[in-house]
């Protein structure tokens, strides 16, 4: 049994795991694989359809958004967001949380001018900026929802008076958003979605169509819009994944629910860290992530030996971003509250070895 | 027993399906599935290393080209190729043989000016155009080495003065190339190489960087060849699955051997075509696809009761593309020539039942 704390690709649902593999080889007794089936075919567009409901169900989605599901990861989307809603000529506000919203808004310098209205990153990126102005002129504000490399989260997403673009990768579907507050919200699957290979795009339909910009057909969200998501040939298998995987979530109480064992699997943890003289937490204490636990030894000689004590618990995935160092504990969705105590069980064990 | 004839995503050997499915669950004796482990795992770099050594070695791809493994589909390598090889100012040259070529060529306006050279357009493709001349001031000329539609196949690549840029999703892996005679091959997964979600692209190094053109990270083929296809998180299941069906096609004894399979199953499918009284082809004999076999009944009141009688007998994906009708008959590298004889026979069935 292993206790999968990988920041990405990481955990899913054992369950979902299950049918994923029972559907590589006879997808809902048709006789042939999921991976060998036409994404036309009758199965398929069921699947789509499902997946595109679940997530408008889960995030209560308003009329007047596009669901997609695209390929490319977030990677993608930050010059996608900027191409499909950047005006020739216009200016972009970007909140520079990390290495990730540092990537978006280099993506943006492509398609016009880019305003870093705030930045953490003289002090590596271990607290949210909150002070602030946003610039009524530009175009949209983009912000990081949860930096992975930090462990620093946005608790409280701001009021904006222009739309706001949100890159939520690392943190989607753990909580409790209202959809009506962004002009835009992307992820790839990867973390509390669903495996590697598609992206979650939700965008305003009426923020479409004014940049006088000329978007070739797959950079087009108003294509992509038009074409169901099937303007070409979409990654069936990780739409299918993200599916069950959404399905799951919607069986264990959706969002709310979800929030709540989030909320107790960080507290559980946060307070070992901040309890065990051994560990220290490297965030900024209010911008916490409740999606990865960034800390580190006390004393850097205990990195390495911790990391054995764990790998013989069958703890994986705590090593640290190379440009944090020290440990990650990436408690996202699917990941049992058991598995958070048997870390902090780890945690005691190693502080007792070594007073 | 199903025998599989959809167009794609296609048929993919059982094998390889059964080693995908297992990988879903633990990969590799990790005790992790393969959707949930990191790509910068020593384990997943271990999978893309080898995918792309065996796409060399099957290919016998020469020094001074580098092969990516990307996302998007061929639908985005139509952007991507003009945006990379096409200079500001400048332009392409495009043979139209049918609706991807249509679709290749106007994402290429977006970057420059194109030059169709020849089109079959006015025949509803039923043939490759062979009588054209290649501009030598073009940046490319691009092609499209089968046609799934209409049931055409390149078989007879050209000389050329420039770079050939050649989409091959539906032919690649079939048959023997000189990669050397192309500046730029790309290719959809799902038909010959893998499922849906990852696109094949081989580009000559030296023809990159020459565009006076910025092109943000994603879209740049410089950028993904200094990450190795890891710029971001690559889509890991669907590289995985690419990487049996290349070790599959290996083991069977390599492009070669399949091409001379590929080659018996279409001459025996067209052979019973010409023989029986009640189909006919639809694609110029000296064109014919040894990929997709698209024929239609003489009596169009024949069409249904025959996809019955297929159906019956599990064969399954026969209906031909709305645009020509009639039956489209694919037959990758992964179906069985046994299939085949189970649609010789039905035809014959047919035929005896029809007198």
């Amino acid at each position: 049994m292993k206790h999968n704390f990988g920041a990405g690709p990481g955990i899913l649902p054992h369950e979902v795991l299950k049918q994923a593999a029972a559907a590589v080889i006879d997808f809902n007794g048709t006789g042939l694989s999921l991976l060998e089936i036409s994404h036309r075919s009758p199965e398929f567009e069921a699947v789509l359809d499902e997946a595109v409901k679940l997530v408008k169900e889960l995030f209560n989605v308003p009329a007047g958004y596009s669901v997609l599901f695209l390929q490319g990861g977030a990677s993608t989307q930050f010059a996608l967001a900027p191409y499909n809603l950047l005006p020739e000529g216009g200016k972009a506000a970007y909140v520079e949380t990390g290495v990730w919203a540092n990537k978006a808004l280099k993506e943006a310098k492509f398609f016009g001018e880019v305003d870093v209205i705030a930045t953490s990153k003289e002090s590596n990126f271990t607290y949210i900026p909150k002070d602030f102005q946003i610039p009524a002129d530009a175009a949209y504000v983009h912000i990081t929802s949860n930096n992975t490399i930090y462990g620093t989260q946005l608790h409280k997403f701001f009021k904006s008076p222009i739309p706001v673009v949100a890159d939520m990768s690392s943190d989607i579907f753990s909580r409790k958003i209202n959809v009506a507050d962004f002009g835009l919200i992307y992820a790839g699957a990867q973390k509390n979605m669903g495996p590697a290979g598609v992206t979650l795009v939700i965008v305003k339909d009426d923020l479409l169509g004014k940049t006088g910009r000329k978007i070739p057909a797959m950079f087009n969200y108003q294509v992509q819009i038009e074409g169901g998501s099937m303007y070409n040939t979409p990654p069936c298998f990780a739409i299918y994944v993200s599916m069950l995987t959404l399905n799951w979530l919607k069986s264990k109480g959706g969002v709310e629910a979800i929030e709540k064992e989030n909320d107790a699997k960080a507290s559980v943890l946060y307070e070992e860290i901040d309890r065990n003289p051994l560990f220290k937490g490297v965030a900024a204490i209010e911008d916490r992530s409740h999606m990865n636990v960034c800390f580190v030894a006390e004393n850097p000689e205990h990195e390495k030996p911790f990391l054995k004590l764990c790998d013989e618990k069958g703890i994986v995935g705590l090593k640290g971003h190379r440009s944090v160092g020290g440990f990650r504990a990436s408690i996202y969705n699917a990941l049992p509250i058991t598995s958070v105590y048997v870390l902090i069980d780890a945690m005691r064990e190693f502080a007792e070895k070594n007073k």
